[in-house]
């Protein structure tokens, strides 16, 4: 028996990419992770999250281990919108959909949006796994360059306008995370926000807004697509794997009522009310002002010691983003293969992701490396860029 | 701007359908709840999460709260490895599937194995959150009769070899529920068991079998499927949400390598290390049979009181299936249209689920409804058969 003849259309297309995180190299114990965009250790609020839990049984015994959960889940949801409305996106329940982390949002998403027929537009470089969902349902995608200044949506106008002429199809959807992207850091600027609200009522098409570093700005948080919108255009995808803890797997989706609706079609794995009850615990005992300036401060501090530390070690062919906020800074290595540096950088003791995992056409990645400044303390990233500059002057 | 023009083929297929959960009931406050299929309150073990939890984050701080988790979720995996080899079930670990439940379980298997041009035989009546899933994929089906010895086989073999003969399309995959059935209570016989996997041989389809009850006999553990097949044409789904906590959502597939490899295709949500850890230290604490006989015990008590109540306050007219073990009895209430005696039933103060929402075709299921003996009490269970007695006996 071969399982072959008996796979879905959607595996078979799904098949035709590489199989999902082989991207993942392995990295030694020991070694400094620069690649990991995980949040710091001591950031993560073990205590605060254990605190929770023991109150959280106390108080409701059974409730928020069954299938239908507790009022902690519709607690969950006013904190997420309370948060949401501060920051001028005015969703109401109805409109919100609490997920399994920003992944599971955005493959909802697609699953309601996206099918072989559609055109995707994505960032270049943009979040692998973002795109590795889309790959499951379409193989049609528009590669859209990113500069300091986050997409650049003129070039974008110009392949729309191109695509028209020409009678070629247009996108139905452009996934962007305009604040602090991954992998590059940068931020779209707000002229270029206007400009994609712009092209998305002119040429008719839905933007996914992904969120995820939105509160973890340093100096002014950038408002959203979403809070700009007044077409009901964008579906914005917000996560608290960043910001409290990636392993409780809490993230969201606020749109209309109505695609709120057609995305619950496919939640086929029903609420998780345990670790929403939890959530909703923890952020009822935690101000989120005040957890979100702790990692503001410390992530700041953190991406300072690692700028400096470029500053301090790398030949001057080698140039980088400034971020604003988020986890990472995007390099550009000049002549280098970044793929063939990572084994002589983790033959040092550090570890980077080459930039050929963040584009559909690798080779454009083939010059550029992601460092994470989020997950190791400050000597490790002084320590960590130190070794990198060696291994990239050992290069040339 | 219309939304619909924006939907995949995907979710145009789905809303043909009802509305996901649209079927469940509102249930009063105070209502007796014979309806609902959930673990006894006082059997969930809320002490001992609560005790899991704590050590937990005291033994391994922020590490069950990153993306990837802890070695806590290799344990869970030789867990239930370890649990299903002795029933007969030697499953390997990269040949199994930790899930968010049962219901992700069978979406996974579903986007794997189903589009618009497959085949699906399932039990009538059946689980319909899994038909739901299904019908986001294919609007084919068949559905094979149970009577009180589980799925119908001869009545498979009839329809299979007339589609042959007709040249119709045969199905690709069979869902089948063959222990303690939702919601019939109903097992399928060693006999049936054997024809099945031979049909499938015959006819070249894959089985989902869904075993979410098979820890729960009261006398005798059914062998399985999986555990009598030959051809790895079986999909074993688990979970632990009849026999731990549902709120924690943890389920799995054990299939072959390939088809788990196939599967984490569309598996974005990524692990859920929290709750796979908490679970994998519960399950560490805590040993399986002492749990399983403290459940089977218990369930098997309230069953009892349920059946002795329905013989001391049902009309003759109306019969029922014994069940061997899991939470349901599914009773046969002839004449009457249990859609409407359910409203009749609620102003009383009992609850059940009519039959009809367990069938594709809802007529089959009029004269039909589930009772489910998990949830309630002793007393509850008495009293709540008492009502629905008198309301039968009002019906005629």
């Amino acid at each position: 028996m071969s399982i072959d003849n008996f796979y879905s259309e959607n595996i078979k297309n799904a098949l035709k990419n590489d199989p999902p995180g082989e991207w993942m190299p392995t990295i030694p114990d020991n070694c400094i992770r620069l690649s990991s965009g995980f949040p710091a250790p001591d950031l993560v609020p073990v205590d605060s999250i254990q605190e929770a839990v023991v109150q959280l049984l106390n108080d409701e015994q059974d409730l928020p281990l069954h299938y239908l959960g507790t009022p902690k889940m519709d607690k969950l949801k006013q904190q997420i919108q309370a948060r949401l409305s501060e920051r001028g996106m005015h969703i109401s329940e109805k409109a919100l959909l609490v997920t399994a982390g920003a992944c599971q949002a955005i493959d909802l998403i697609a699953r309601v949006f996206v099918d072989g027929n559609t055109v995707v537009a994505v960032e270049a470089p943009t979040y692998m796994e973002a795109l590795e969902v889309f790959q499951n349902y379409t193989n049609q995608f528009i590669s859209i360059p990113i500069d300091e200044q986050g997409l650049q949506t003129k070039e974008l106008a110009r392949v729309l306008a191109e695509r028209e002429a020409q009678g070629l199809p247009l996108p139905k959807i452009v996934y962007t995370i305009p604040t602090f992207q991954n992998p590059t850091g940068t931020t779209m600027t707000d002229e270029r926000r206007k400009h994609i609200l712009e092209l998305a009522s002119q040429y008719d098409f839905l933007i996914l807004e992904d969120d995820a570093y939105g509160e973890l700005y340093f100096d002014k948080q950038p408002v959203t697509l979403k809070a700009m919108d007044h077409e009901n255009r964008v579906l914005y995808v917000g996560s608290l794997s960043k910001v409290v803890a990636p392993g409780l797997r809490i993230g969201w989706v606020a749109a209309t009522e109505e695609i709120i609706t057609s995305l619950y079609w496919f939640k086929k794995d029903l609420d998780h009310p345990f670790a929403q009850a939890i959530m909703a615990t923890y952020l009822g005992n935690n101000n989120f002002d005040n957890r979100f300036n702790t990692l503001r401060i410390s992530y700041q501090e953190r991406c300072s010691v690692l700028l400096a530390a470029l500053e301090k070690n790398m030949p001057k062919s080698v140039t980088w983003y400034v971020p604003e906020g988020g986890y990472f800074v995007w390099i550009k290595v000049a002549g280098a293969d970044t793929s063939i540096l990572l084994q002589q950088a983790l033959d040092q003791g550090v570890s980077f992701l080459p930039g050929k995992y963040f584009f559909l056409n690798e080779q454009d990645g083939k010059e550029w490396l992601r460092l994470s400044f989020s997950y190791s303390g400050l000597k490790e990233i002084k320590k960590g860029v130190e070794m990198l500059g060696e291994v990239i002057a050992d290069w040339f």
